[in-house]
């Protein structure tokens, strides 16, 4: 008889079981870590993200290449849903909170998922590449096997506002800079850079790379899986919700909707009719 | 006839005005600074939480109090009902944006609201002190009117799981270095030490100050409007959220319940009975 | 030895005790009628909510009432910021489970707790009548309270839109028939229409009474607690946005925001200036 | 010059439409019934829900079965996360529309997706058997073309509590009672047999048909697109997480966690240790 199958609380505090965080009474842990220690030695917040997700901490060229993807995806203005929703939530009488967590909830495939798929792309392409392809046979074949799977908008690339990004070449910048001094690879970059010139050439147009394909360039150097990808996006883009949140609470309003307050969504359906009398 | 009350176009583009972003293709400046200015000189991510919800940037000294309170906030492990959520969460087949989302709802006026709170306390004890109280008579006085109003629970003292926070004193001391070279003020320092003498005295025992209390202190010293406290704590407590989420992920299980899975909860209600025929 | 105060399997499981609902393998009973006998009893989904939230079925009349209420209020269009967050929601690749999620969740103080700020209105009426005063009294003081305390803004009175709401009038008919078969009491009825009559003097124009304050009269007539009116409005108002975020699933649509897309935001904040070098 | 093309009003009008809700001041009709007539003529909550989501009022018969199939979904206790989040939320300072919503947003794929696959999977059958296959082929044929895209798992058979579910049975007779009636087809009552018999052959046991296998039999009976049974199951367990989020309410508590107040999660990650001085 093994205590470990028998012992109800045990069993029961190992439904919760976590190597995040360490507890007893006074005593805080992280990955190991004290947090007065955590404190004391001006671990950034970006370190901290990369504790908790990561396990360990990282160097401080790593974490300020996190800080920077982070910092530069915090906003893109009331027409993206997730700040609008952020803005009419802040006015329908609850709290930040709140209004954060229903903009947040949008980041979904579509709205916050580009980050994480263009890390899938370069990733594939990247092991085209290990496995003997050539960088430009190897990203022909992974945009192939892209555009095969999910259709022609590749993710990270092109933007329907901006002809040219304006946060991708100060990112790749410090990818570079970084690369320069060993610190990253650099292999992920010169993908993107690749997928970027192959698109435009395809499309014989320039399809430049946005901040989803290069925070996925820095999130691949740094060696997040994919799925963080977007959980990094939700992180940074809370701050561009949390800031419009209040921004709208100190303009006040009261149930803001979509338009303006008289104007009236166009109607599309039946005719005005009656509710039959036998159903 | 002036053009802003006539031009259907600038109505809707003023409904939804904001002066955190300024967009045109290919610029995207916030608070007026543009994007790629802010990533290469190495704007922090806690300095652009700043710049979007103040308005300005903050001195080298401010965002680093900043970072230090949202650093050491992260997590407090499955027992917080937000962390326990996004680990169930995680395990329902949604992604790490909505998971995100139903934890960081929760951290309402109980789970959340401490410090948003804190800050309040701390607000009034400083305006009666502004007004000529002394600093004892304010503490005295605003608990007073505090307890009055919301009852016995002080927002930012005591804990139930730590006799001494470990997060508490790290934080004020950097909050002393700061006030030491007079980049802040150091009065909210005081006054939440005061609080924290005033009530153990009350109770015959320590009540100590614990991180909503200690991170409370820091956001009255940099100047944020109580709301933001809660905000603040949000985006902070989302770095945990996120973490937990994706160990979950890793662990796997599927529609993950709060206790083990042969356990069912106790049922207490009516006996089994019959639907009765005619109703 | 008591076998609660040990057993830690049992004090597991007493942690999530509830009188809703009795589970065992094969057995499901709610309030302690086992569910084939529900379904084959055709208990009707209103009869299942009052069921689950009071504790007992209620008669055919009160489930009816129950069930109009529930019927009138599910929908007032896109402007409505939760049906608006729907749609959004829709179009960012998130399932209609979160879409709904992102639209309910605003549904807080202002833009969904009309019907239970009425019913605690005609409940505090209802107390002074019980208390001796005469019914014109009662609703002169309940109202002069109620602006003391909350401002000028009545819930359930009044429409921005609607100069008479189209449903008052066959709600409070619904009530009038059920009272004058001694289903219900008839009093909040009364009440309901000496505070729109008392308003529309106040104000020397007509405040009818609109939905939030016709499905209140209803709550407050079968006994629901104040709470409980916003949660039947969340079930409610729930329709709407499930059809509102399938609708939109089916027109289509990409990250859609709140204003066309060639549109953008009006800015308003500081002019474009450099990031200082020091800070 | 057209009016829809450079009229900005019309413009942002049309952003907006719906074939849903028809509105003027004092007039509301969903698909051209007028809300005054719907109430007067007692159309029932099902029949809205009908009435938004396909167009059409529904028949009194398809009304009734998809009454049933709310009614029948509604709970399944605190070990469901739905239900737990909900409970949780209760006691974190939150009102009951985000207790709702944090429960809501969970039943994703996983959770919440199986009524949706199994009528994807009947559908799928179904098209077999239109194409000229037997129903045995199309059954056979259909399983394994399911499990070689998601696995074993099937949507709608089996469950991990119930050896044979109560709902089930009970909710098939309906459907065999208005199939008698010529009210519905049948075929998907016969083809949801069909899987469950062709199931327990393939495992040499049981594999009964549960509560998402026959509300889906239901909904594709009642010719409901696949993704709305999700949406149908999300409004009718929104019906038990009200409840249960209600009941927690009326016990009490502060920050509820899963497990009981006293147990804490086993920490299995690295051992205490120093943060590196230089990083």
């Amino acid at each position: 008889m093994t205590a470990g199958a028998t012992d109800p609380r045990k069993t029961t505090e190992d439904w919760w079981r976590t190597g995040i965080i360490d507890m007893g009474p006074g005593v805080l842990r992280y990955r190991g870590y004290p947090i007065e220690d955590l404190i004391r030695q001006r671990v950034s917040l970006a370190q901290m993200i990369w504790l908790l997700t990561r396990g360990e901490l990282p160097t401080r060229i790593q974490g300020e290449l996190l800080e920077a993807a982070l910092m530069s995806a915090v906003d893109h203005g009331p027409q993206a849903p997730s700040i609008a929703i952020a803005r009419m939530a802040a006015t329908c009488g609850v709290g930040l909170n709140s209004a954060m967590a229903s903009a947040v909830n949008v980041l979904g495939d579509v709205h916050g998922g580009a980050g994480e798929q263009a890390v899938e792309l370069y990733q594939a392409i990247a092991d085209r590449i290990a496995a003997g392809a050539s960088e430009a046979d190897a990203v022909q074949a992974g945009l192939d096997t892209f555009v095969a799977a999910h259709g022609k908008v590749i993710p990270g690339f092109g933007h329907r506002f901006h002809p040219v990004d304006p946060r991708s070449a100060p990112l790749l910048e410090l990818v570079d800079a970084a690369a320069g001094r060993g610190e990253v690879d650099g292999r992920f970059a010169r993908i993107g850079r690749a997928v970027e010139a192959n698109l435009s050439s395809r499309k014989g147009k320039p399809i430049p790379m946005n901040i989803d394909g290069a925070t996925a360039v820095i999130y691949a150097e740094l060696g997040f899986p994919a799925p963080l990808a977007r959980g990094l996006f939700c992180l940074s883009r809370s701050v561009g919700v949390l800031a419009h949140a209040w921004e709208q609470m100190q303009q006040g309003g009261r149930i803001k909707g979509p338009i303006p307050r008289q104007y009236i969504p166009t109607y599309d359906g039946p005719l005005a009719r009656q509710v039959p009398a036998q159903r």
